[in-house]
C-alpha cells in the first residue's frame, strides 16, 4: 500500500497468537503488532471475530473492526474439532505469545488450558484478559466494560455531587487492561527469553480499575473516609477545575500552587484576594471551594473560552479548552505533532483516517504497517509456509470447514 | 518484613533509573519494581519526591507516597551541580532503562538530553511521560491529568447529556500513560538486548487518552457525527445501562444481545415485550432506549440492588452492582480471590493496607517486595557498593549537599 512503516519494529522477532475478539485483547494485540510483532490472528471459519459487524461501517465494511486489527494477520480455524485444535498446538509450538480474551474455562473446555499449551511449548507466554480474572468465585461470569466501571469503584467517583453514579465515556476497563497485558506480555517474554520458563499472564478488567485509582482507595484505606463523587473539582487543590465562559463553554484552569493563584488573582484584577485569609493558602481554598469558584466563576462569565485559555497559557497559568471529539483531529498538537491521526490505506474501501499508536519511539517507529486482515487472507502463508502444510491438504480442511 | 515477596521477579536482572515525580512516572516505576526490575529513585537532597507531601497521612507519612514508591530503592542527588551530574552519568551507564517524567526541556537544560546520554549508554532505554509529548507547540505547557481529561476528548463524553463535560473520577491520563510508558520501555528493552541499541520512549497524557477512545473516534472519522454525552448509556446495544432500584441504589445490567433480552423479558413477568417489534431486536432497542428503561426501571424499582444483581446473574444476565471504594476492598473476588489489597509492613508506621498490582503472573509473581524508601536510604549502597565510591567522599558530597 506504501503508506505503512516498512522499517522493522522494536518487536520484529516475536510472533504472537492471537485469539482475541471485540476490544480489550484486539488493543494489546495492536499494541505489539504497532511495535513490529508477527501477529496471526485466529477466527472461527464463516464468521471471525464479532467485532467485523460492529459498526461504523465504510462502504459496508466495519471500521470498528478494521482499525484495531491493522498489521495482524488473519487466518480461520476451527478449534472445536480435533484435527483444528491439532494444527493449533502446531502454531503454538511456533509462538512466542499467545493472547485470548474469551471468557475463563474457554480454553480448558477446549483442552487448551495453560497445563496442555505448556507442555506443546516450555517458553509460552500465555496472555489472557478476562472480566473478573481467571480465579476466584466470579472468573465464570461475563466481563463487560461498564462491568468493570461498576464494580472497580470508578463510577461511584465519576459524576456530581448531587448526581447518579456516572462510566467514564471512553472504554477504560477494557483499553486499560489490554494495554496492562501488553506490559505484563513483555515482561513475561523478556522472562522467558533468558531462562526458557514461560508463564500465564491473567489480566482482568476489574483489577486493572482497581489498582488505576490506587490513590483514591488509600484515601479510604488510610483515613476510613469513603471517597464519593466531586464534579470536575479535585480533593486537594483549588481552584483547580472547569469554568463557565461568555460563549457558553467552559475551560479548565489548574491553579495547582499558591504562586499560580497569586497570578491568577492579579490577571482576574482581584489582587486583595491574594491576602484574603479565607483564599491565600492551598489548605484554605480547597475548604472555601465554593467561595473560591464564585469568584473565579464570575470573572470567566465574562471571556470567550479560547481567547482566555490564550492569554492564562501567556500568564504560564495552565489551562486548556474543553476539546470533542471533532476538535482533537483538528489540533496542531495532537493531530499535528503528535501525528495522532493517519490515513490508512485500504484495498477496497480505499484512505481511512484513523487513531494512531501513543507509544512514540525514536530507533523503531511504532504504527500502521499493513491493512487488517480480510477473514482467512492468510491461511495459504500461515499453513503452507509457515507450516508446511500441502496446499491441497488446505483445500481439504477448507471443504471440512476446519479453516 | 517478611511479608514481602522474596522469589525474584521476571525482570530481576533490569536496572531502572528513576528520575521521575507524583504520579505518572511512579506508576510506570512502581509496575517494574513489581514486575522485579532494580528501581533506583533519584530525588532532590533535603526535599525529594513532592508526592512525600501528599495527603493522606498515617503517622506524618505520606501514603499517597508509600505506595507508589514500595520496591524502590532511594538515593539523593542534585543534578544541578556539575558534580551531581557527573555522578548521574555514571548511574546512566549501568542502567538498562531511566524513567522521567519533567516538563519537556528540562533534561536538556540539565545537559542530560536523549543526545547526551545516548553518548554515555547506546543501549539505554529512555523513557519519558509529559501532558503533550516532547515534540510539538505544546510541548514546554505543563500536563496535568485534568488537562489530559479535557483535551483528548474523554470530558466531552463524559457525563450527561443535560450536564456538563464531566471528568472521570480516576486519574486516568496519569495511570494509563504510566501503564503505556511501561510497554513501551519493555518494548524498547527487547530491542536493545538483541541489538544493543537504545533508544528514547516518548509517552503523552493527552495522546494515551485519545489513543483510548479509538472507537469513538472512529465514530466522528468514518461518519463526521461527533459523539457526546450519553450518561451511562451505550450507543450501540441497550438496555445496557444502570437502572435505580428499591434500596435507591442502582445496579448496572448488561443486556448485550437479543437472547439475554428474552431472558430478561420473562423474568421480568413481560413475554409481551418479546414480540414487540419496537423491542424485539437490538437495533430497535437502541431507537426506542427511552421506552425500553422506562420499561425496565418501573421493574427494577421494585426490587433491592444486591438480590436483584443475583437473581439477574443466576440467569445467566450480566449484571451487578455499583460498588463505592469501601466495597471493593470488601469483596471476595476483588479483594480475597485476587488480592488487590494487601498489607505491607513498613518501619516506622507498621502494617499499611494498601492497592496490589493488577498483573497477575504464574511463575514470576509481582507485588510488593520491600517498603519504599527513606530520602537517601540507599545512598551508601548505591554510591559506595555500586559506583564504589569512598564513603569519605560520599561524606563529602552530603555536606556539600550534591547528594
Amino acid at each position: 500500500m506504501g503508506i505503512g512503516i516498512s522499517a522493522p519494529g522494536a518487536l520484529s522477532d516475536v510472533v504472537v497468537l492471537d485469539l482475541s475478539r471485540v476490544l480489550a485483547g484486539p488493543f494489546c494485540t495492536m499494541m505489539l503488532s504497532d511495535l513490529g510483532a508477527q501477529v496471526i490472528k485466529v477466527e472461527l471459519p464463516g464468521t471471525g471475530d464479532d467485532s467485523r459487524a460492529f459498526p461504523p461501517f465504510v462502504d459496508g465494511e466495519s471500521v470498528y473492526f478494521k482499525n484495531l486489527n491493522r498489521n495482524k494477520k488473519g487466518i480461520t480455524l476451527n478449534l472445536k474439532s480435533e484435527k483444528g485444535r491439532e494444527i493449533f498446538l502446531r502454531l503454538v509450538e511456533k509462538a512466542d505469545i499467545l493472547i485470548e480474551n474469551y471468557r475463563p474455562g474457554t480454553m480448558e473446555k477446549l483442552n487448551l488450558g495453560w497445563d496442555v499449551l505448556k507442555t506443546v511449548n516450555s517458553a509460552l507466554v500465555y496472555g489472557c484478559v478476562s472480566g473478573f480474572g481467571h480465579t476466584g468465585p466470579y472468573a465464570g461470569r461475563a466481563g463487560y466494560d461498564i462491568v468493570g466501571q461498576a464494580m472497580s469503584g470508578l463510577m461511584s467517583v465519576t459524576g456530581w455531587p448531587d448526581g447518579s453514579p456516572t462510566r467514564c465515556g471512553g472504554p477504560m476497563s477494557d483499553v486499560m487492561s489490554g494495554i496492562s497485558l501488553c506490559g505484563g506480555v513483555l515482561a513475561a517474554l523478556h522472562y522467558s527469553r533468558s531462562t526458557g520458563i514461560g508463564q500465564k499472564v491473567d489480566i482482568a478488567l476489574v483489577d486493572t480499575l482497581v489498582a488505576s485509582m490506587q490513590i483514591i482507595n488509600q484515601i479510604f484505606l488510610a483515613t476510613g473516609r469513603v471517597p464519593g463523587r466531586t464534579g470536575n473539582r479535585y480533593e486537594s487543590t483549588y481552584p483547580y477545575d472547569t469554568f463557565p465562559t461568555k460563549d457558553h463553554e467552559e475551560i479548565v484552569i489548574g491553579c495547582a500552587n499558591d504562586k499560580f493563584w497569586r497570578i491568577l488573582c492579579e490577571f482576574m484584577g482581584r489582587p486583595d484576594l491574594i491576602d484574603d485569609p479565607d483564599m491565600s493558602t492551598n489548605q484554605s481554598r480547597v475548604q472555601n471551594h465554593a467561595r473560591v469558584r464564585a469568584v473565579v466563576e464570575e470573572w470567566t462569565r465574562t471571556q470567550n473560552s479560547q481567547e482566555l485559555a490564550d492569554k492564562l497559557l501567556a500568564k504560564g497559568l495552565p489551562a486548556c479548552p474543553i476539546y470533542n471529539i471533532a476538535q482533537i483531529t483538528q489540533d496542531p498538537q495532537i493531530a499535528g505533532s503528535r501525528q495522532m491521526f493517519i490515513e490508512e490505506e485500504h484495498p477496497r474501501i480505499g484512505k481511512l483516517k484513523v487513531t494512531n499508536t501513543h507509544i512514540k519511539l525514536s530507533e523503531t517507529e511504532a504504527g500502521f504497517r499493513t491493512p487488517p486482515p480480510d477473514l482467512g487472507q492468510h491461511n495459504h502463508e500461515i499453513y503452507c509456509d509457515l507450516l508446511r502444510m500441502a496446499p491441497a491438504e488446505l483445500k481439504r480442511l477448507e471443504e471440512e470447514r476446519i479453516v
